[in-house]
């Protein structure tokens, strides 16, 4: 019987509970964005006592099912000020689902300066002080947690930047080997959990179990089957584990919408050399690994582990968004740098997309040349060592415009775009407008139909359909990260819509649901819809779900495309109201 | 024949115009909103070209009208996000009227790096590159521009802080003695003013004139009549002239109402020392000026010149908010330094109230302990250098609390409370809530009535009453600040409401109008109707006016008093649509 986990820091308890009725059905993004609606007052200080960050597995989470082990961490978002649900891979997930805990409520606040860890085994959870945790980064935390609890435990913990509440920080999970290389990245949310006093979680699995089944046979036959689709899809069983996500810097580039230099181009003469094909090159030249899971149920495994011209580790392998916000966003070049960048991120808790378009933003206003990789990894560092600058770049890319006089400041809703230039893939400027979470790709993903031909076709350059592609997409991935699948799954899905047949069995049999395909969109409309509303009630209105003025007035070469969908248009594409 | 002066910084060209109809009968804060509120696109970058900077003297600048010489700076603020209109006192106001120019409309923005001075006398204007002026701080470009244009100029000028774009910038403007202290001070409009590549503004009277009159005779015996009730009324005629604004100090510590240690007490044990009397006594010892006026037509003189123990200039007199957010809301009580960072913050183009309050949130955020004078003095300096803790601090309150991870931090609208607490004054908290400006008490300055019994009695600990109190004071002063008179003509005002007759009948002299004291409110009203319209066009909604959540949660020493004018009442006050 799945619990949820309450943990409360400003008397420094933890309690166990049933899931409330009115919360039952719901897993992963659903279950903390109805919680945050529910509990959290939409007017509150992100970072002060009213305030809680939800943690919470999927539907699936600890099953067998396949790339189902995402973990959801929600709060009303220190950077964006509304409602914030970010997930992550690794294996903190899984141990959830199998610790029997389908949800964390940590609430209130402890005294300012103390931090804590929680430790939550078979036996129960208990926060302990966690003094020699202090100021470290992730990665030194994990050396010391692994001291302390072993090499089966994983691991959820901030950095330096959480610590210090900055608003690009994240909540770092541990993947398959333990490193901290595993992210909640978007939203600030690693603020809310320094704010807590709360440094690290540790999930020990060991006396855990498998989630019971309504009908493991079913569960057993559909999980199979899913499986399948993942592995003979060309993007899920190819692309993906040979080059990693950074597969998409080549392609953005040939589509023009590589934003380049702090979004004033879409292409980069250099993208090449920072592509997931030289990338691939590389890190099999120097015995890294290419094809990598960052948890264990992962069938796509898409990660892998990049390696200097000795062989030594230098991070994971760096996503897309990472290499595209420090590389072409920031006209560098250089992969090792870009590497080093991505473990530096990882190591003080932030969020890779927000500090790597802060960083294009401050060479806009002059505090470096665009191309600068040594001078913006010095600066970065300053992050780590909370110098005055390092807390400006730590408060992401509004507040560096702020602070520099920058007028180009690609964010939305107070939070920073990435990787693809709105005006060249329109259907993902509708979700970037749109999302209740701010400028979020991962939110409704109309790159898939724009440039990737899945789930059919629409020109990326035309303004006509992408709303309705992207209130589709924010439906359907507001249900499946409620389900806890790693979001990838979407390729298959969108293909061969029979593969969605098999989540709800799996679902069915895991709770002895009756649950049937059509179902599906109205899960995600009814999370979509939970989070407009503590928008609304913290006062957001349509004024906010609107790009910067500068993607409807400057021409983005090569296409000299503005950004044209109509504000009717973004307008209705999240108005269920009728 | 009054007239608008057009200036494109973009294809640096002047253009005198007819004021348009629809502007007629407005000037000062009525012109600048109306002009703002038509004009600028809502939605635009507050430093992108869109933006417009217009500057307008009252309806009575450049007569004989006692403190009548006001000029309003309007624009979209880079501070709040909307409207905004700050009027500062100086010669500049007389100097426009003299000249036949009723307002200067700025727009466009000159080739970035670029700065012109703007050359205003009776032959027209011209644009003039300004390299020489580029990087000095105001005092430096006083020195340059009177060699240049000589002493009967007046100037408007930005320091480093508005070349930056910082947005707790002001615009200086010279008084009596051509030096910048008079200033435009509150939503950063020096940063509006800087990205427009605008310097400076050399007003040259010769060859100027008094402003023709309908009927002079009328308007030289209500002037006089009026002059007498001002010179008459304890508060304008005894108290202010003494001990300046800063008698405030020891009243508002008496009531309990000083915010203290960034709003953490309403009493500051050290408020003698940093008091008017205080400022009085060491002014009179040393040889200083207690008694000046900033404008020639000033016949109460609040201000007065600030010397140290030699006798030499060190700033002019600091007003009460300026000694109270330096002072008391940093624990600081060295009025010598105070003055000091007075003169600074003149020098750098700074608002005193803006910087005060960033200073408190950063000592409670771990900068520097509350109380270090010269600590503070020194971050401070690092404003003029444009190092990154001088961007911090110099972009404002609500950035510093975001960079430092504060939580209490006093601003509404994104502009910071200034100098009483409204929990203890609460008239001047619905003030700060729900004037279209941010928190600002000169927008409906209910201490009046709240604390100096001025317009009658309202006790300021109770909720009561205090809405319909700031409606009607933020009427008053709507309608104030269009005439150009000084706000404190308000404490007649509002004692002896047949002085209003005289303004009336100086409007009506100068303009053959025929208007009656009870078409007043109406000027008033409508312009606050244009200025919440600007707001709602630019996504202002009434979730926005509301003060911080600390403010009804934690107590006030030594009252325990919260805020708690109820939400109904706060959105009530400027609902006009009943």
């Amino acid at each position: 019987m799945a619990r949820l986990l309450r943990v409360n820091m400003s008397d420094i308890t933890t309690k166990f509970e049933p899931v409330p009725e009115q919360y039952q059905g719901l897993g992963g993004r659903g279950l903390t964005s109805a919680i945050v609606s529910n509990e959290v007052d939409p007017t509150c200080h992100p970072i002060g006592p009213l305030n809680k960050l939800v943690i919470s597995t999927g539907l699936l989470g600890g099953t067998s099912c396949a790339n189902s082990g995402r973990i959801s961490f929600g709060a009303k978002s220190p950077l964006t000020g509304g409602i914030k649900e970010a997930n992550s891979g690794g294996q903190t997930g899984i141990h959830l689902g199998r610790l029997d805990i389908l949800g964390v409520v940590v609430e209130g606040v402890a005294e300012a300066g103390k931090f804590y860890k929680l430790i939550v085994n078979a036996e129960g959870a208990e926060l302990v002080p966690a003094d020699d945790l202090k100021g470290l980064g992730t990665y030194d935390t994990v050396e010391k947690l692994k001291a302390a609890h072993g090499d089966k435990c994983s691991f959820i913990m901030v950095g330096q930047a959480g610590e210090a509440m900055l608003t690009a920080s994240s909540i770092a999970c541990t993947d398959t080997g333990q490193r901290p290389t595993r992210h909640a990245g978007r939203g600030g949310l690693g603020a809310v959990m320094g704010s807590k006093g709360l440094k690290a979680i540790v999930l020990d699995p060991a006396g855990g179990h498998a989630p019971e089944m309504a009908d493991p046979e079913a569960f057993k036959a559909a999980a199979k089957s899913f499986a399948k689709f993942l592995t003979s899809h060309p993007v899920t069983g190819e692309g993906l584990p040979a080059y990693g996500t950074d597969i998409l810097i080549n392609i953005l580039n040939e589509a023009g919408g590589l934003p380049t230099r702090n979004f004033s181009e879409g292409r980069f003469a250099d993208a090449e050399q920072v592509g997931g094909e030289h990338m691939n090159e590389v890190t099999t030249k120097r015995g890294g690994v290419c094809t990598h899971g960052c948890m264990t149920s992962c069938v796509i495994r898409c990660s892998g582990l990049y390696v200097d011209e000795k062989g030594d580790y230098v991070s994971k392998w760096p996503e897309y968004e990472t290499v595209w916000a420090w590389g072409p966003n920031c006209g560098i070049s250089d992969l090792d740098l870009i590497a080093k960048i991505d473990y530096m991120c990882d190591d003080f808790g932030l969020d890779t997309i927000e500090m790597g378009t802060a960083m294009a933003v401050a060479m806009e206003g002059g505090l470096l040349e665009f191309g600068d990789g040594p001078g913006a990894m010095e600066a970065l560092a300053q992050v780590g060592q909370l110098t005055p600058l390092g807390r400006i770049l730590g408060s992401g890319t509004k507040t560096v415009g702020q602070v520099f006089g920058v007028k180009r400041v690609p964010v939305v809703k107070g939070q920073s775009m990435p990787a693809y230039d709105p005006r060249a893939v329109k259907g993902v400027g509708v979700t970037y407008a749109t999302t209740p979470m701010g400028a979020d790709h991962t939110a409704g993903y109309a790159v898939a139909t724009n440039i990737l031909k899945s789930g059919g076709e629409l020109d990326p350059l035309s303004p006509h359909g992408q709303s309705d592609l992207s209130r589709n997409l924010q439906i359907a991935t507001a249900a499946i990260d409620t389900v806890g699948l790693c979001l990838f799954v979407a390729f298959p899905v969108l293909d061969s819509p029979e593969s969605l047949n098999d989540v709800v069995t799996m679902l069915n049999a895991r709770y002895g649901w009756q649950l049937t395909v059509d179902d599906v969109p109205g899960v995600g409309q009814k999370v979509l819809e939970m989070e407009l509303d503590f928008n609304r009630r913290a006062g957001f209105n349509k004024s906010m779900d609107r790009l910067p003025d500068f993607f409807k007035r400057e021409p983005l070469r090569p296409h000299s495309a503005v950004f044209d969908v109509t504000d009717e248009e973004l307008d209705r594409t999240l108005d269920f109201s009728s």
